[in-house]
This record gives C-alpha cells, sequence and structure tokens, in this order.
C-alpha cells in the first residue's frame, strides 16, 4: 500500500492533534473541557480532534469523573500500553536497557558490564540481544514502535551518527539507526546520553516543569544535558553540553584520552578517580582501597566514591578535588546559562551528600549573586534510570511530533516503518 | 471607561491573532493565502484574523500584487507607521537613544557621552531629555507605544530592574519602568544591552533566521547574549550571558571593579586596554598612544583599536592578549552551547579583522570539532545601531505576545497603558 501523503491532513489540523496529544501526555489536561482550556480550542474542535485521536488509537477514556455539578465528564488518557519502545543507554562501562510503555514506564529492564571500546558492532549486538531477552521476558503484546538510544560521546541528532567520539574507538559515524532499524523493524532516534538523561529529568524527574536547568552527569566521562524554554538545547551541531573536554587546568600534564591535556574529564571524571584511587592504593596511602584491590575488585569511580562514604581519607580528597573542579566549570555555565536547577548524575555523584556539598558550595561563591538568587544542586534521584525513561520519551516526542505525526497517523502504528527518521 | 478584561476575547483566537501578526511582521507572509500556508490555519479563518486585526489597525492592505492565474492577490503589511516607539541604549560611558517606528526602523537618533556611574536620576533624566528633542526632531505623529530600554548590566527582565550591577553604582533595583512610564506615559521593557544587540541581529541582521546564536560584546565590559532554538535564553533570573564576571586568570592580582580577582573584563575589556594602553603611553612604550595623550584626550578601548589598525606594536600585543582570554572564554561555550554562529561587537572588535583572526583561531583551537564544524565567527555589521533596534522590538513582541495583545486590542492603542507591563 502506498503510504499517504503528508499533505492529506491539512497543516492546522495535524497542529490540532499534536497539542491536544501534548496536553494529555503531559498531564495538563484529562478532559475534553480541561483540553478546550489548556489548548484555547474550542470546544467542538476539541471533540473533533479527540474523536480523530481515538479512532487512530492514540486516545483511550478514562475513568468517569466525579461530577461537579453538570454531567459528569469523561477522562481521557494517552494509551501507553498501545506500544511498546526499546530503549538502551550506553555507558563507558556498561549498557542500561529496556522495555518501556508509550509513557516512558519501564516494563522490564536488564543493565550490565560493557566496555564500548569493543566498537559498535560487538557493543550493539549485545544490546540487541538484550531487547530480544526483555521483549521475551515481557511476553506477547502490543508491538515495538522506536527505539531510543543514548550514547556516550557526541551525537548528531539529525543523523542519529556519532561524531569523533573521544572515549568509543570506532565509532565515529556508525549507523546506529540502520543497525537496530533492521531488527527490530521500527523507526530510531539516537542521541547523547546526557541528553537523554536530562529529557528524562523535564518530563518525568525533578525537572517537571522547569525551563532553565543543567543535567549534569560525573560517571567514566563528564558531560552535561541543557533545557532552554521547558525544551531540550540541542545546539546547532547537536553537541551542547559537550563539556568533558574543556580545558580545566593550563598546563596540567594529565593527558586525557581524547589526546589533549587538562581536560576537565581527565581531571576530574570517575576515570580519573579510578585512576588516581589505584595509585594510592598501590602506593600504600589508602588501607581501604588497597584492600579492594586485594579482594580483587578493580578500582573504578564508584569504588572510590564508595571509600570517601566509609571515610577513606584519601578518597574524600580526590572526590572534593574533583567536586571543586566540577563546581568551577559550573560556575562559569551558572553565570553564562542562568539555570534554576543543576542536576547532578553519575555514578561519581552517588558519593553523596559530601560530594554534592563541595559543588555546590563552589558553585554558590564563585557565579554571580543574581545568577544563584534561587539556583538548586541537586541529585539526580532517579539516576539510573532518567536516560532509559528519557529515551522513551525522545522516541515519543519524534512519533509525536508535527513534522511525523502525519506520515503514519491513520495508517496503523509505526511499528515496522524505519523510514520515518528520514 | 473599564478596561475589558483578558478573557473578552477566546484564548485560540487570541492565539490565531498573534501567529498572524508573527507571519506577517517577520515576513514569511504578505498576502492571505501565503498566511493560510504559514500559519496552518483555514482560509476562512485567515480571512476574519485578518478583518480583525485591520479594524484594530494592526494589519493595513499593502500593495496589489502581480496575479499568478487567478484574482490579483492584495498584499498584506504591518502598518509600522501606527506607532512610535523610544528607544535607548546605555553603555559604560555612552547613551544611544533613538525614536523607532514599529519595526525598529530609527526615525531619528542620537549618541553621545555619558557616565553610567553618575546614577540612575541623573543618567536616565538625560535621555528623557533626548527623547523629547528626538520626538520633537520627528515632529507630530501617532502616539508612543512603548519605550524600550538596554543597560550595560544585570537586569531582572521581569521587573525591568538593574540587580547588582557592578559598573553601575546606585542602580541596583532602581525602577527604570516608573522613571519613563510617568514621563512617557507608554509601558517600558527593560533588558541586559547585549540581550537587546542580541535580539536586534536576531531579528534585523545576521542572525535573522538562525537558531543558535552567542552575541558577544567587547566594550568597557564583556558580555554576552544567547539565542537557542530561535528565541532570546534570557535564563532564570534573566542574567544568562553575564559573562563578563567569570574567572578568566586564577591567582590574578589584577582586581575588577567588581571586587573580585582575574575576571575576563578586567583582563581583556575595553577598560583593560584603556589601563593598559595609558600606562604604555606614559612609561614611553608606545609613541603612538604617547601622542594621543599629549593631544590631550582620553585613552579609551576605542584608542588602542585605532592605535592597532595603525600598527602600533604596543596595542597590538594588548589587543592580542584581549583576543586570546575573549576567545579561550568563546571556546568554553562553543563547547558548552554549539552555536552556529557567534556575532562579535562593541568598540574593542573594531579594532578590525586582526582581532577577529585571533578570536577565530583560539576558539577554532580550543573547542571540539563537532562544534566547530560549521561555526562562523563574525564581527556585527549593525554593531551601532543592533541594539537599539532590538530594544523596539524587544517593545513590540511584548505587545503583540499572546499575554499582552488582548488586554489593549480593541481599545485603541498601548500608548498611555503603562500598566501594560504588570
Amino acid at each position: 500500500m502506498e503510504p499517504r501523503s503528508a499533505g492529506a491532513l491539512a497543516p492546522d489540523h495535524v497542529d490540532d492533534l499534536v497539542r491536544v496529544l501534548e496536553a494529555v501526555r503531559s498531564g495538563r489536561a484529562g478532559t475534553r473541557p480541561e483540553l478546550a482550556h489548556v489548548t484555547g480550542m474550542g470546544r467542538n474542535v476539541v471533540t473533533q480532534r479527540v474523536a480523530h485521536l481515538m479512532d487512530a488509537g492514540l486516545l483511550a477514556e478514562g475513568p468517569t469523573l466525579r461530577s461537579t455539578g453538570g454531567r459528569a465528564p469523561r477522562g481521557l488518557r494517552f494509551p501507553a500500553e498501545a506500544g511498546r519502545i526499546l530503549v538502551a543507554e550506553l555507558g563507558a562501562t556498561s549498557i542500561g536497557a529496556a522495555v518501556s510503555d508509550l509513557e516512558g514506564t519501564l516494563l522490564a529492564q536488564r543493565e550490565e558490564e560493557a566496555d564500548v571500546t569493543l566498537g559498535p558492532d560487538a557493543v550493539l549486538s549485545r544490546v540487541a540481544e538484550i531487547f530480544e531477552q526483555l521483549l521475551q521476558q515481557v511476553g506477547a503484546g502490543p508491538a515495538v514502535w522506536g527505539v531510543g538510544v543514548g550514547l556516550p560521546g557526541p551525537v548528531e541528532f539529525a543523523t542519529g551518527r556519532p561524531v569523533a567520539p573521544p572515549i568509543m574507538p570506532g565509532w565515529d559515524g556508525f549507523d546506529v539507526r540502520s543497525f537496530f532499524a533492521k531488527q527490530f523493524r521500527a523507526p530510531v532516534w539516537v542521541d547523547n546520553d546526557v541528553n537523554v538523561m536530562a529529557l528524562g529529568e523535564l518530563r518525568a524527574g525533578l525537572a517537571k516543569g522547569l525551563s532553565d536547568v543543567v543535567y549534569i552527569k560525573i560517571g567514566s566521562g563528564i558531560g552535561a544535558g541543557l533545557v532552554s524554554q521547558g525544551r531540550l538545547h540541542r545546539g546547532a551541531q547537536g553537541c551542547a553540553g559537550d563539556i568533558g573536554h574543556v580545558t580545566a587546568e593550563e598546563g596540567s600534564s594529565v593527558l586525557c584520552r581524547c589526546g589533549k591535556f587538562g581536560c576537565l574529564e581527565a581531571l576530574a571524571g570517575g576515570a580519573a578517580l579510578a585512576r588516581d584511587g589505584e595509585a594510592a592504593a598501590r602506593e600504600g596511602a589508602s588501607s581501604y582501597l588497597a584492600a579492594v584491590l586485594e579482594r580483587g575488585s578493580a578500582i573504578d569511580g564508584r569504588a572510590v566514591s564508595k571509600a570517601a562514604v566509609h571515610g577513606d581519607p584519601v578518597a574524600i580528597n580526590l572526590l572534593g578535588d574533583s567536586a571543586r573542579l566540577v563546581g568551577l566549570t559550573l560556575a562559569r555555565i551558572v553565570n553564562f546559562f542562568n539555570p534554576s536547577l543543576i542536576l547532578v548524575g553519575g555514578g561519581v555523584a552517588e558519593a553523596g551528600d559530601y560530594y554534592l556539598a563541595e559543588v555546590r558550595q563552589t558553585v554558590l561563591s564563585r557565579s554571580l549573586p543574581l545568577a544563584t538568587r534561587s539556583l538548586q544542586v541537586v541529585r539526580s534521584r532517579i539516576d539510573d534510570r532518567a536516560g532509559l525513561r528519557g529515551a522513551a520519551h525522545m522516541v515519543m516526542d519524534a512519533l509525536l511530533s508535527a513534522e511525523i505525526l502525519p506520515t503514519w497517523l491513520g495508517q496503523g502504528t509505526p511499528a515496522g516503518r524505519a523510514e520515518l527518521t528520514a
């Protein structure tokens, strides 16, 4: 069957549908009268648009609500159970993957260690295996509407390809979309891991409803996701927030894996903590970390964070140095971007209140008074899942956008329509 | 007469009117069929909304256009001549002021030296005098619809008040709005000077149509205006882009007028160039600058820039140092914000291609490859007037916004309605 062209629906009609869906998905409207109020459309138009979306399976009747006088209004809801999204979040040393419903609720998930430097074929094949297993786990059900992936490096959002990612040898320009599109016959969106984390926090976490937010992830590497005017600011090439390879110390002799000296990531990231923590263990400076090594465990950023939580003075010093460097970078960002909220995520932030307090203190002492007047610096609470939930929202935002919605609406679901990303 | 409440117009109706006005003002639509195409509204709705806006004097018939087959379409235009805007741009040492039409075309303008440290009463009284003189100069005509002011320091946009501005003693919290609202009986909007410059470039200059832009002004002070997703990013308190008082050199002994050491502005701004240029003149290191002093002129940033253009080696060195520090800061910004265009304005940038080349080279050598793939670093061409034109657009954007338009539409013009800002 020849797909209907995008022109089959008038642009204003599409615009209405997108606004109705947004209002219901975001929870701002749950009845037809609320929709009329929130979207500013007339009640007749709302009724028609809702009917259209119900025919298409994109809205469903909710429970009948208590009347406040007249006829009891019938609730509306977005049928999150109508499809599934496959979502994955790759770190430098880990794979997180899940099957999500259409609202970012995770139906089954898996987390395992992985080495991103093994290259895209090995790593993505493993992700695909996990996807298959998770799909079996949740059992027969609705089709996969899309795939959303977060990668730990710069991604050109328009094409979904990594671009010269410093810690991902072999990934430069790899066609991640085609890889998953073929196997799961669904459209694929790919973004930087920190952008999907920021999106997860914006839609379902601590940043919900806010306009100006910075999400900073301090894992093996360091990166930031930005929200401007309530939406992700991706920048011209989609690499906004790529702060790990900014020079944090001029004249530093510490070589970064990107090839430059003194990068923030090389001095303050999880890999840097692991390097310095291991050295301290071998030199006998930290008995706690030496014991970790003796047990045969590797020392990574999380191990140093744990050591600090247990009161190990070397680890506390290392984390303090990291927190101050991160705080100095964030202070510049605060002066430049003026967010109302900074969310700190990633393994290193798990060192807990001590790390966060150091970051907060440095930010507040180095930023302009006006910019910090009501600034909050908070740990990301849904850290482990913000990326996965955000990836699901990335896919649904795209599928329900004014550009893409009309290309599949009225022809079933987006399942099988890998070309929708084009 | 009791003003009609905002509820007198249905929200969707207001939304339509705002979209029609935006499309015509931006030049994206100049006929009713084009409006239907651009806004996605049905032709009947377009015809009704256009009629409403014509009744209100916010749209006018343009010239009849050449037919492409059927009936010749009648052009539509925004009646820029229907009102006037008073606009002012304050620098640390200057006042720029103009009478503008509703599209930011300057009908009369004045530029003169002034010392912002004299405090708000003295400086704003002088601005008001100039406004009166310029109004006399353009002669009788339509009323003043609004006043737009750019100030050289942080401004809380929602209230129009300067907040702890480092170079403006006595201005902290001053009610700039009331000052002008009383005298000119019109609503007043106030913003940071660099934001209004960025807005001017975005609407009528080199940034027109772009999504991700950074405007950096290197005058006496240094500040930036940001564009994200095609709109000004003001940040949570409206102080985004305030980069002059970020530490550019750790451990520096150079004291900034803000009270801290090593600020970018204290090391690389026009006042810093003036300080170092004057020292060089007095020490006999620069015969060119010594001659300037001997002629009885003060050495400011512009004088050092001129000396560099004339080949003075001391001035060239000073500007090179400034350009490299600015470039280092911009490189961080490029990695963080990923703009497609950096516009460099302000008196120091007038040193010309040499300064810009140094800035560009530093930015390109210190930023990530993806972020600079298609980055342009360009001198602001309408520098002298971007702020004034931007201030007019700031006022009109507010007056024609969905929040404010319905509060005055149908009751004449916004002239006399100082309370519209509230």
